[in-house]
């Protein structure tokens, strides 16, 4: 979004009389750039995969007799090329190129002239950029699993360095049980683990190939479907070429949905630590370099970067719905539409990035103060287990329950001797099952590290045909 | 939502002057139906869980000595009494009672007596709710998924008796290339096989067992998680209790986004149906029972059905993203908030549901206009395949393509002869691969066969405990 | 919703092997039943309305000739009494009769005859609709208006109450400057002040009269516009008849997102109460019948009557975006998918009025702990104070500052003697500009006032023809 | 967004054994980073407000004694050097510097020394964006509507040029009723009439001024608030403290759901230009200069302008959302989370803006087929009014709709001879009252007039405080 120059304070009048849309701006050149929008930005991020997966396409073009040979190995070479360009960060798209599919077939023609041309046969721009953003997601679901599982280690790592510092567990923001520190951080880990778990199914969604679908209708030529998707790696052939194009906008919401449901549990650990480092509560201390000041009042330290990491946890929510709402109220097919879901879906892949690493670098650096929490562990958490041990003496629940509310409303009830849990259940403050926690880690961080490898094969090995 | 008597023209002015809350209620019953809402209404589909969730917690009691077993064969007994009547739609839940936590527990004292009041023991609401839901999702997913799956199956069916019949395919809502009813099907029968997919992970998620986590924070009483997991069918035991409290909102929300994705490709599908059904395309017609007249206008047969199944796919996500801004946005552990996203679940469970169930009806009775979308398969739809045969011959492929594209702004392009596609490439019109598509629905029908038997095994025999 | 033997549990694999839509319904009363939907029950609150739009639809026909003037006395005397009926609540609407308008037909139909099957002439269900919700809108908005209006009333009261009595005031939930709980409470009756401000453009939108719209091309008749907009008291004819169809949905969320804008000033109320309420914070003691218990903890005191409101305040937001989700996306024109928008329009509208009488019953029964409160507002409150001190010794602002900074930093602080607020410019704690407050909801509530009686005017004097 | 470099198909590995936050940088850098996040970039936008309303900051200051004159003088003449800076789009602001409020008051310091350190007095970084914020508000809703405005006239030259062009009046995408191009833009053009109405209420809730409430809790310190809101132009000042604080999103937001529900009416015209230029429906035809091509086909000429800016009207619903969803959900006060709200606040300024101009470049270069329109005049869209030429012989309107209704069925009915409109009421095809829309344009365009000549007399004048 370019807001420089925007000055409505001083252009209103003009703009009143003035009907034109793009005002120094020709008809032509203005709706190019209406048309265009931020694909030249944003298709950088889709660049190399296009690279990899045009090499896939020319490689079966070539198999099938589509290409000839001699220009398959040039097309391969300025493929490997400009993705080598890509990865170093000196690919430039200019807005008279549109976007990643033009500039790419532009520096192949370049570089390889007639062969360049007959590249486009047989795939669509359609097609095309299905097949890049499908493996955008694949590599982006797997990079954000990887902030996932390393978050997990670090809660996972305070809750084994805190699993004895006792805390109030709180509902409805009352004092409510008695709880630890290694309690609350278990359960954000295992949160995370749950995620892990449910990316594999938002993966296996993803991982179909939907190249050679064209503009949804397929081509009449004897094309290799099986072929391309092994090449890159799909588990398997997105077989209807109209569902491929139908499919615009579904594998992307996935993704999106998915990273939503990471943030909600950032969200909630995130205003836990704002209320907990309060000088009311008082159990957590931010560290300094994580608060700023005031521009009024020289005294404050302000939580600057939770606040705003939960804000974003809420911006994600917003950007998510945002490219929903893009990409869905249309009929079947493919509609320009489309273009402008890939703004949300890339902010919304590095909202999530950030949030997660910043949070990861922010854990290890909390300060407990473990007085103070062990001191707000006040008589009345203990009431629930007076209770028990009314219910152990015989009596029902409900009856001892009542007793003990009225002992706590009369303010004469005293705690049980003692309330230190003995038999701990799984899952509780006295069983929290790290290393099953982080087993479970190690078996995901075993897939992740799996598919980056497969990854990184493909992204050495496509170039070549032989 | 009560709108009977809702009639402010008349009482607008007694308002001004009236700063009650509820005007013919004392504070206390106002309160209390404030906190009451649609509970009593919502939570008889919970009803029949409960009583599952409760035998279970029942026998674990039991079995760790913490309930004498007299106490928990009358308890049983009672249970299994209550969800016969809950299957027999015979349950009511009184305003008094709140909900159907408390209306259960009032039936077990009624039934047992003092057994009555020991249930309670070793659980809070807090997880009786959530276990209750989590076995809601499991069972409504299933059932989802069978509805998904009838369609699935009738969308094939289509495709197979219309894989020759040809139409256009449609770009941007213009005509682009050859296309076929079977394609235009199969496509979205195998976008709903990847939404089948799909659920295998929800489930996953799902199907973990959070029973014993008590308010958050477990209890200080040697009870088995692992017991009431394994009775109950869960896969795993939702170990830290913080992570079951924290994960409220979450599995329904999985199951959400899930019934949004599905409907978002039956929006497609409808939209088309609502366009091809137009004079001006023609394409389907609409069975007279699926329409509807105007009031002022004798002439109009309007598509009632299709506009209200697409205003419920909009709907849905509306629905869906209530119960995600309901669900967020607050720290931590549990807060009465959570009571307000019951609604939003069920209703969007309700709405996909009656959506594939309409769906499913009409495909089957759609009458294909296959003349009028063989005529409208007019020449410019072979200009590719025109270009692809001068590439036959040697040209580059964007040599032929300009070549044709100035024959069609010249009105000079003449189709090739042979147009039709001798070779198609999988999932081409000519090749639907629709015996592997329904090989893929087989599977699927086979996986929710095994989960609904066993949800039937449960329901008989929980309330054994011998 | 009805939820009723929704018993998934059981029924599962009956269910993968039927592939009937509605079970226990043939077709035809299955998609009767699927394009009723709640139209029934959500239609009473539009009866009444519809019964006063149809009186001047009927005056107006007769004054220009095309009702006899007999049918025409028949008619009103008819509308008459079912308006009657329906404001004491008597009026059903039977399934089979669809919505409100069939209802009503049906109803002059037999209570007049051949004149009932004249009513129609003229007119479209599509502008039948379209009025009736104008009024409907009309009325709650006014009646919603004197709601903000007793909430403003009360919270300026304890701002009047409580304008003396200190707390910390905090920025980033952290104690920052003093304030008091008047600017607490004044602050947010002025932000009620501004959403009646606010209230009169939405007024303005929502007051012209769709009426002789039809179905949205208006009639080859010459009806007179002018006069049914005047008979029902709107200020303006909506002239363009496809503008009026166009509309559907557009004022119904312009009175949403006002509730939305009310309710988001509740929120932070709500979210203040929460906070404040706490043990840790202690500056506010909520009424024992504001709160529950606990099922499972017998000590406590859980503030649910704040947490489900202010969980309202979010679903609020969600119902109306699932408004505006549904109204949009069309093409110009009536669709039926509108139908679906009455439910969330609603369900909002009760929402808020719920919302606001709920909050407006609890404010004044809040305990305020003025110790507590003023204990809290410790020295560090009183740096930027300090800091403008020195700047008064003719230090700059910035320098002072720093030298404040380092003091807190230091541990050196001491807070000036005299740290009241001599000087109080409007807006501070020491000048409240209560009365001004006052005079502006003074000014309101005449507004709502007149509309009121202008209302009621209309109901008693439209069903006289002569 | 940063998308540069971004290739996680090579770095993927790495990342899982790499915890770091940012990479490359150290942790306070990568802390800096995130909490300045995009502000440099967006408030370029803010910059020269901020200029204007430190003038007036200043200008206070001085009049109250807080400040030299010396001092105001030469602060004054800084500012106006600054201001002339940014509407020359000469300023840039570092990610050093944060913001534009730290990077102006360097700027002072720099040209005034000691000066600048005095200007941030009696204020705070909070009531300083939330002024400046407000003139942009101010100034972009003006300039909005000035857009809207242009659009409007544009549309009702539309109408008045084709005012005698019969098409076919769609209800449910179905023909239902005679209807012409005047009447379908005579809508629209009404439509944003209403739009520019309610842009008045929106402009008086957002033209209070909120400098002076510092913090949140005003300032010990007899400033003039009535001084600096006449000096901006404002009509009244926001009173309490607190509530300036809680209005952060507020106005924003009530500025963005106008937005919206302009966009909404675009939505429906560019649905209806998207389904009139198919060939299937042929009466409207799209200028070449707003098509595009396709990669695969050479016959075709994509409406990718409108599909882009269809897709606006959707993408703006989710950036407003965006905003809502950033905004809300926390107590009351200033909270960092806000600073994320502008982002979608000028993403949804700019893309209304664009997307008005953008139409209005279009409506005139409409080709309209008025032969293919009329031609689809055909006799069913006259079934209404032969049933009301039935009624004027006598019969009731019932029995008249069944009779037609039976013709048409049986295929024997007869459209009425005359069945042009001669009696047409207004907003009716014959009575499009376009000088009374042209009178309400030119009222709004003299109220738009009036308050840029007040911005512009603000702009040449705040800088001199004699």
């Amino acid at each position: 979004m370019s807001t420089v120059n925007d000055n409505p304070a001083i252009s209103d009048t003009e703009k009143v009389s003035s009907p034109l849309w793009a005002k120094d701006l020709p008809l032509d050149a203005a709706i190019h750039r209406f048309t265009v929008g931020r694909d030249p930005e944003l298709d950088l991020a889709l660049y190399g995969f296009d690279c990899i997966a045009s090499a896939a396409h020319v490689r079966m073009l070539a198999s099938v007799d589509l290409l000839a040979h001699s220009d398959a190995s040039a097309l391969l070479g300025a493929l490997q090329t400009q993705y080598a360009l890509s990865v170093s960060g000196a690919v430039r798209i200019e807005d008279s190129q549109e976007d990643c599919h033009t500039a790419l077939e532009a520096a192949l023609v370049a570089a390889t002239g007639e062969a360049g041309k007959r590249i486009h046969l047989a795939r669509s721009r359609n097609d095309q950029v299905l097949v890049a953003l499908r493996l955008y997601l694949r590599a982006h679901l797997n990079e954000l699993s990887a902030d996932v599982l390393a978050l997990a280690r670090v809660l996972a790592q305070f809750a084994d360095d805190f699993k004895t510092a006792a805390m109030p567990g709180y509902t409805h923001m009352r004092k409510a049980m008695p709880s630890s520190f290694g309690l609350w951080a278990a359960g954000y880990a295992e949160a995370l683990v749950e995620e892990l778990d449910a990316s594999v199914g938002v993966y296996a969604r993803i991982d179909r190939c939907p190249l050679g679908a064209a503009a949804g209708y397929g081509v009449p030529l004897p094309i290799d479907r099986a072929m391309t998707a092994q090449l890159l790696g799909f588990a398997k052939v997105q077989r209807a070429a109209t569902d491929c194009m139908n499919s615009r906008g579904r594998h992307e919401q996935a993704l999106l949905d998915w990273c939503v449901s990471v943030a909600n549990s950032l969200e909630k650990l995130l205003w836990d630590l704002s209320l907990f480092s309060t000088a009311e509560f008082g159990f957590l201390q931010l560290p300094d370099s994580y608060t700023t000041g005031s521009s009024i009042m020289p005294q404050k330290r302000n939580p600057d970067v939770i606040e705003l990491a939960r804000a974003k946890c809420r911006a994600l929510r917003g950007i998510s719905e945002t490219h929903r709402t893009i990409m869905t109220g249309l009929p079947g097919s493919y509609h320009r539409d489309f273009q402008l879901g890939k703004a949300p879906l890339m902010e919304g892949v590095q909202t999530l990035g950030e949030l997660l690493r910043v949070v990861t670098s922010l854990i290890p650096a909390l300060k407990v103060n473990q007085g103070a929490a062990k001191a707000a562990c006040t008589d009345e958490l203990y009431a629930a287990e007076a209770a028990y041990q009314l219910v152990a003496g015989g009596m029902a629940f409900r009856d001892a329950y009542r007793i003990i509310a009225a002992q706590v409303t009369a303010a004469t009830f005293v705690p049980p001797v003692q309330h230190e849990m003995s038999v701990g259940h799984i899952g509780s403050a006295s069983n929290l099952a790290l290393e099953q926690l982080s087993a479970e880690l190690d078996a995901h961080q075993q897939t992740l590290k799996r598919r980056g490898d497969c990854y990184q094969h493909i992204a050495r090995t496509i170039w070549d045909a032989s």
